[in-house]
């Protein structure tokens, strides 16, 4: 057997990690007040049991087979029930519920591990030659549906597992610019960099379970883009193995030629190829990477001082401020022995209420700074002074722990309401500044509009992150209890809605989790429908066949 | 008649500017001793007659001619010779000699100029029923062979000049974003900007004759790059007229739609539509922008210290540093009374050479810092820190105005050379800094060799700017007296010699000037026959019957 490791086939993580909120007294009240689920005495639900599912038997005929495992080895292609169903969709809310639902789709045929690129291009040109589908595959982290296959799908679908390759295979020191193999996982990648002092600084939520391929075939955004760019600015170099040879983008650091062949590849969910390298810009790990903890008075304060920030000279790692909604959660969901203890907390409420706030409007705000001592302090004087033009209040570096506490955590919450039944999701978009505020109220009005129709309690909160010259993110999280009968029914009402609002007022459909099925139907409204017209063209001309992950973005 | 301006037919610029060496007392030693030419005494081509070119007739029909005419208005439609011509080719030295030598090559047709982006729709959708070919036409200033149409090119080529969109539409001051009409050059819209306290902060040396929608579509880039970013950066959302419809990207400041269509229409040069509109990036108008001078004892030094100043915590709007040669160039044609006087400069090599310094391999090095004043100096601070550790000498702001000078009027020496029957041309790279040193030496004996190759004493120079973290460009000016019997085959081989050693070294065949028909023959080498297959694949099928621009780029 392959020895890559895979998450939970039923939800996040490796078994065994989970979320709990036994160390968080405020969180079932807070729950209870947000959605109207009683966690006290929730049921919550069984553990679903693999051996209930009814696997579908793989199309993958035994010449096929024996023609995949001749290329990467009998015990790197799998056609085990287990191994085929973790490839079968990714991790978003409406994958875990089909799952554990036992409603698995296109269960891919067949699983198959190379170990280097020559074995991936042995792979893709047997694929080719056969008219089967490849799906390449990284950490299965991906929540726009993009790892599942068609339906209705005929033809034998392979599941291209990038897991071996996961090495850092060179770093030109003088130019910050490291040789990565796809597969390589979050962690393990900055592992391999940070022994050697560098680091890429892309830290998306999906971190500890995404992989560099991934990020670079969804347009992932890590939490210090501000600083580091998105992956679209970091991944210079390129090598995709398509039928019959490899397309190989060298590491130049901007050029004119033509339209960028390797912006095609960012984002392109594996529909022009299979990605097996790339090539990041990496940075020497900072003397200081701090993060600070500032309180806003409101909402518009917080956006503008944020807005402020991205136009001065200061340039910051992060910049991030929860609305009221979030800020209250992530206050309710801290340990009590972390973050901001009880009473330093209570004391500082009671100060900011003695000056006239609105505690209930209170937005928290995380800015990081890099660089060097002096660099940092400087950014930081800057970043100081905008936040006191606009009625912030710094509170140091201790919140800042509920930052790196919870910010891979998420899914696993997710998950852990799912077990009582509540489906909570996260939508993002992007759009500039003078529309975020306008975005923000107006997916309020829609999320709770839809809340309305469906008959449930509903959640939404929000905050912004990644800012830009011109714009920023803006990331929402939202929650209901399902009902029985149809929960992705109700699901799809609220997301939809939610997606309708960012069109509607402005923003696009998705800031870094891509388009795969889930926003495909938003994506006309966003890039007109002649730029889906450009893009369909040139996904029918650099792959007539449909071999690579067929109907994904455009459909 | 339309009040569209343009620049002269046989060269640079409008008509009575030009370039003079009256007051540059070292320029004609130094010409003679480069390459051989005696200003003194070489006789100055006579002015080209217009009127002695054989323009072939327009081969626009009457019924086309007058639907065109109807659509623009009678006064917007031309077929006179002057329109043609000045709309057949761009400004490289294989344009101008081929122009002034009567050579015309495939002249357009017909030159209409629309009014605004309705009217472009009505002439690409007549143009598309018609079967006619729309080149697209800004300023008029590539230097890539991007404007011309193929030779064989039976259909009629229509030449849409955008130059009527030239204004500034809407500033969305929130989020520092301008909606810009294409058509406009850098001059007249940086003065709209600036009157309203905005700049884009884009300096292509093209600046004076060039079009917003020309930078989008070649991939320009701008000396303030380091800090505002190449246009690739800068525009953020995009207009094109496509047959039936427009393409409409909006201002998103990033998002994970799939592969970026508007990275696809930057660098398109007009063979995906008509781009009538183009919403960039601007910033406040700094409180401060200054250039500074540094000289260092070696390349080497220079380099090294541009390297380290990328991936320091400090961020100038310019590096630039000029190899010897191009410092001695620099030197040799500054005015006397500006620069640095002869007084200064004669004493601070004396105090160099008492240090050591061999003032033939002595580089000058220009970096700018822009914002407020403490960040201006600051910046200053940093980066003076690593000139001392490289052994550079700041020697003020004095010699910035060698660079202000100098930096939009190299074309006007190139047709002043041309005049006297020698070759003056540049070419561009870019590549990761571990490679610079050997893309930089490689060129020189690419071009060296070419000269001894065709028997010519000939000039090379070279400077590094547009810093980026993982590398740089390099820019090479070469020159050297053509013969009478074959000027074009001689300067191919010289050409041909420095984009292949681009490519052998390492670097890119374009950093900014785009591809056109001049560098398509080292694409595949580039990016790989398996990436332009990619991109000619958009091509086909986003132009099936290639309307627009046909025979640029991928051939």
């Amino acid at each position: 057997m392959t020895d890559v490791k895979h998450m939970k086939w039923w939800g996040w993580g490796r078994e065994g990690v989970g979320f709990h909120h036994e160390d968080k007294p405020n969180f079932a009240p807070f729950v209870l007040d947000a959605v109207g689920l009683d966690l006290w005495s929730a049921e919550k639900a069984e553990r679903p049991d693999f051996d209930a599912l009814d696997v579908p038997e793989s199309k993958a005929t035994t010449p096929f087979r024996a023609k995949l495992a001749e290329i990467v080895g009998e015990e790197h292609a799998h056609v085990d029930d287990m191994t085929r169903v973790v490839h079968a969709y990714g991790k978003s809310l409406r994958d875990l519920v089909r799952v554990r639902a036992g409603d698995l789709g296109r269960v891919p045929d067949i699983v198959v591990y190379p170990a280097d690129e020559a074995e991936v291009q042995r792979i893709v040109d047997a694929a080719v030659a056969q008219d089967a589908v490849i799906i390449p595959f990284g950490g299965g982290s991906n929540i726009a549906g993009s790892l599942e296959a068609p339906r209705e799908e005929t033809r034998v679908i392979v599941s291209l597992d990038l897991g071996r390759l996961d090495q850092v295979l060179e770093i030109d020191e003088a130019s910050g610019l490291a040789r990565i193999q796809a597969g390589a996982q979050g962690p393990d990648l900055e592992a391999q960099l940070g022994a050697q002092g560098w680091t890429i600084g892309h830290f998306p939520d999906s971190f500890t379970h995404s992989t560099l391929g991934g990020w670079v075939a969804t347009r992932s955004s890590g939490m210090q883009s501000d600083k580091y760019g998105d992956i679209a600015d970091i991944a210079k170099g390129l090598r995709v193995v398509r039928p019959g040879g490899t397309l190989v983008i060298r590491a130049i650091p901007s050029a004119s030629t033509g339209p960028s062949v390797r912006e095609m590849i960012l984002g392109s969910e594996g529909r022009l190829g299979v990605i097996t390298e790339v090539t990041v810009q990496v940075h020497r790990v900072p003397e200081r990477r701090d993060i600070f903890a500032y309180f806003f008075k409101t909402w518009e304060d917080g956006l503008a001082a944020m807005q402020e920030i991205s136009e001065s000279d200061a340039t910051p790692s992060v910049t991030r401020i929860s609305d009221s909604n979030e800020s209250g959660f992530s206050l309710a969901t801290s340990k009590e022995s972390k973050g901001i203890s009880k009473k330093v907390q209570d004391g500082l409420f009671a100060f900011l209420e003695g000056r006239g706030w609105d505690m209930d409007e209170v937005c928290l705000s995380f800015i990081g700074f890099e660089g060097g001592e002096a660099h940092a302090k400087r950014q930081k004087a800057i970043v100081d002074r905008i936040v006191r033009k606009h009625h912030g209040l710094g509170v140091g570096k201790g919140p800042g722990v509920l930052y790196d506490q919870k910010k891979f955590d998420t899914p696993y919450l997710r998950d852990f309401l799912l077990d009582m039944g509540a489906a909570g999701d996260v939508s993002e978009t992007a759009g500039p500044w003078s529309k975020l505020a306008g975005i923000h109220d107006g997916v309020y009005a829609a999320a709770n509009a839809a809340y309305e129709q469906i008959g449930r309690k509903g959640w939404i909160m929000s905050h912004l992150s990644h800012s830009y010259h011109s714009g920023a993110c803006l990331y929402f999280t939202f929650a209901f209890v399902m009902g029985d009968e149809d929960p992705l029914g109700e699901y799809d009402i609220v997301k939809r809605a939610i997606q309708q609002a960012f069109i509607d007022f402005g923003g696009t459909i998705s800031h870094h989790h891509g388009v795969g099925v889930e926003h495909s139907p938003w994506l006309e409204q966003d890039i007109s429908s002649e730029g889906v017209a450009v893009m369909r063209g040139l996904f029918e001309a650099a792959d007539p066949k449909r071999t690579f992950n067929p109907g994904k973005i455009t459909g």
